[in-house]
């Protein structure tokens, strides 16, 4: 699990550099599909991974910053920093002994719905994944190749946390 | 590991599915990134998840036919069926121990290169994920709603094998 987690960190943060060197016109400039917005898709993987994982499955007070808050590619680097900071430790003390366990979710019609955590965290994981094949798309319109996508070769597998 | 390849078999089909609704013209016409076209990503998908773990993994002689050999939806669900039916029983039986297990690769270039399993088997589960976000752009640019990517909701979760 944990695994999966250090290659979506790797990738976004690489994305993330990435958008260094591509404009803010392009960066907030309205395309099809998904969130629709290559600066706002990286926000919205911080936002959610955060989400679910401390303020869901942690059950903490958080507080997350709307897109406009964290409008550059520099503040949302530092979004993410700051979530990575909260959320890594839970993510490394992970075992098989919390798959099980119910978390209770308020869905946004306001009804509240039970999940494993198991089940949030692969959530968290595809959710990620997803989106970064979003913007490898997004990223060709505009002529540029996009971040690595493979898993292998990246050095995930024997990293030292 | 198990549920994240369940979840994928079950995005997969249901892309499948949505391909029968949408004109070969349409599934065939050449697109921006990835592979550049709906059906042969499909094909891909399944084609590399085959390859990495009945020929790499588990070092067994496999033929993968061509996209052109299979080039149609219903010949695609019948080669993602049958590569499932081989590979199913040895993700099912896939165990922590195998995780470090060294399994050596050809790479394009005709160079050996060693992988371990663990890591083989969450680069299968990122490639489809990933592959299946440019999908869902590509599904909007012709005014279709994408496959739902949640994990949650779907009931892999507590799915009975």
């Amino acid at each position: 699990m944990q695994k999966l987690f250090e290659y979506n960190w790797q990738v976004r943060k690489e994305w993330l550099d990435w958008c260094e060197s591509v404009s803010m016109e392009e960066l907030m400039k309205q395309r099809t599909g998904g969130i629709g917005y290559i600066l706002p898709t990286l926000y919205h993987i911080v936002a959610v991974e955060y989400g679910w994982i401390c303020g869901g499955i942690q059950g903490r007070a958080i507080t997350i910053p709307s897109f406009e808050e964290v409008a550059s590619v520099q503040q949302i680097k530092a979004f993410s920093d700051a979530c990575h900071v909260e959320l890594a430790p839970f993510i490394y003390d992970w075992n098989d002994s919390l798959e099980e366990r119910i978390m209770m979710d308020i869905t946004d019609e306001g009804e509240e719905e039970a999940h494993a955590c198991g089940e949030v965290m692969r959530h968290v994981i595809a959710h990620e994944i997803h989106h970064i094949g979003q913007l490898s798309v997004w990223s060709r319109e505009l002529g540029r190749k996009p971040v690595s996508a493979d898993f292998i070769g990246r050095g995930v597998f024997n990293s030292i946390r």
